[in-house]
C-alpha cells in the first residue's frame, strides 16, 4: 500500500471545482482512495462564514459568559451560536464545547475552524460530508473517496485524522465470524477502515502552510469481508455520551 | 510513504526471539517504522496466562456477579481478577470493564485477549510496551518501532489501530507555533503520529488466521517539528474520565 500527497493544489475558494483542481494534478489508478481534508471541501462548498452570520441568542450568550468566566478571557457569543446551529446535541459546554454535528460526528466546536480561512472568520464542516465524497468521486472518476477531519479524543493526547464522509467503500470491515489461527471464531472485530485511511493520510498531509489537503492511498485491499456504513454511535451504544449527559465541569 | 506486511511469520511462542523471527523475513531501510502487534510481543514475552493464575478476590467476584446479572450469562470472576491486576484504575465496571492499564493505556478488559492464545486462556498486554519497542528496535537494528493494539472508542463505532509503545521516534509531532497559508499561527495541533502509524499499519495487517502481525512503514517523514512523548492523558486533562468517575451504568 502506498500513500502520496497531491502536489501544488492552489488555495481553494468558494465555488471552485475541487474535483477538477485535484484531477488535473494526479493520475488515479483503479481502487485508489482519494483522501480530502474537510477544509478544502468546505471552502469549495462555500462554507466560509463570518461571525456576523450568527447573531447570538440567549443560550449562546449564556455559554459564552460561562466560558469567559472560566478562561478569564473574552469569548464571542456569536461563535457559540455558530456551534449551536451546527449541532444537534451539546455534550459538554465547559471547559470547551463538545457537540454532535448534524451528520453525527462528535467534535469540539462542531468542527468549526477559525484558522486558514481567507475572506471569513469561520470555516464550517461540510453540511453532508458523505454526499460531498460522492460528488468528488463522480467528478474525479475515482473509485473511493474519504473526507477527513482532524480531532482530539478522550484517554489520549494529541489529534489524529478521522473520516467524516466516505463514498465507494464501506466505513468498516467486519471480521466477526472469521477464524483465528487456532480455528476459534473472532468475536468483536469491526475495523473502522475509513478512520484508519484518514489517519494514514494525515501522516503525509501535514498541517499549516506546507500542508497538502489531498492525498491518495493506492493498493489498499479491503479484502473479502462484510462491510458496514455505521460510523457514528448513537447514545444507546455510547456509555461515554451517557456519562457526559450527567456531568458538569466544575473546574 | 509505503506500507507492507512482513510475510510468513510463524506462530510466536513464549521465549521466542521475536526480533530474529522478524529480521529474517524483511530487509529494513533507514527510518523504517516496524509496527508490531502487541499480541506477538506478548507471546514472545511469555504473557500467556491461564485463568487459574488469577484466583478471584472479593472485588472480582462482585464485578463478575454484576456483569453476570446484566448479561444473563456466566462470567468468570477470575477474568475480572486478571483485569484488576493489570490495571491501576477502573473507569467503568459495567456493562463491560474499562480500565487504565499500568502503563497508562485505557482499554476494555485491560487489553486482555481471550482469542488466539495456544497454551493458555489469556494473553495479557506487554508489561511495558515502550521497553518492548526499544528492545525490538535494538534486536532488529531498526530505526523506529511501534507496538500496536486495536481498540474501540467513544463516539464512533468500530475499532482502529493505536500505539501502546514506541521507540526511535516521539509519540507526536507538534505543529503549534507554525503558520498557516495566511501567516496565522496554528494553535492546537499536536498530531499523534504513533497512533496514526498504528492505524495505517492495521490497514495492511488484518485480523484472524490471515492476519500479519508485523508491518513496515517506509519513507514516513516526521519532518522538522518538535516532538512529545506524552500519549496517555492523566485525569486532569481528560474530562471524559472525570465524567466516568461519577457515572454508573443502570441499563
Amino acid at each position: 500500500m502506498e500513500l502520496f500527497a497531491v502536489p501544488d493544489l492552489p488555495e481553494v475558494k468558494p465555488g471552485d471545482d475541487l474535483a477538477a483542481l485535484v484531477g488535473a494534478r494526479v493520475d488515479l489508478a483503479p481502487d485508489d482512495v482519494v483522501c480530502v481534508a474537510s477544509t478544502v471541501v468546505s471552502k469549495a462548498e462555500g462554507r466560509v462564514k463570518t461571525l456576523d452570520d450568527f447573531p447570538a441568542g440567549p443560550r449562546a450568550r449564556e455559554i459564552a459568559a460561562r466560558l469567559e468566566a472560566l478562561a478569564g478571557e473574552e469569548k464571542d457569543p456569536r461563535f457559540a451560536q455558530a456551534v449551536l446551529e451546527e449541532s444537534t446535541e451539546l455534550l459538554m459546554e465547559a471547559p470547551f464545547l463538545l457537540t454532535e454535528t448534524r451528520f453525527g460526528h462528535v467534535s469540539v466546536n462542531a468542527g468549526i475552524d477559525r484558522s486558514n480561512v481567507p475572506g471569513g472568520d469561520l470555516l464550517l464542516l461540510p453540511k453532508r460530508p458523505s454526499e460531498s465524497a460522492e460528488r468528488l468521486r463522480g467528478g474525479l472518476d475515482a473509485d473511493r473517496v474519504v473526507v477527513t477531519d482532524t480531532c482530539g479524543r478522550p484517554f489520549r493526547h494529541g489529534q489524529r485524522g478521522v473520516a467524516i464522509g466516505w463514498a465507494g467503500l464501506p466505513a468498516s470491515r467486519d471480521w466477526r465470524g472469521e477464524r483465528d489461527r487456532d480455528g476459534r471464531e473472532l468475536t468483536a472485530t469491526v475495523e473502522s477502515v475509513v478512520d484508519e485511511l484518514a489517519a494514514a493520510s494525515n501522516l503525509v498531509a501535514g498541517e499549516g502552510a506546507g500542508g497538502t489537503p489531498v492525498t491518495v492511498v493506492r493498493d489498499f485491499d479491503f479484502g473479502d469481508h462484510a462491510g458496514s456504513d455505521e460510523l457514528f454511535r448513537d447514545v444507546e451504544s455510547d456509555f461515554v455520551r451517557q456519562a457526559l449527559r450527567g456531568w458538569r465541569y466544575e473546574g
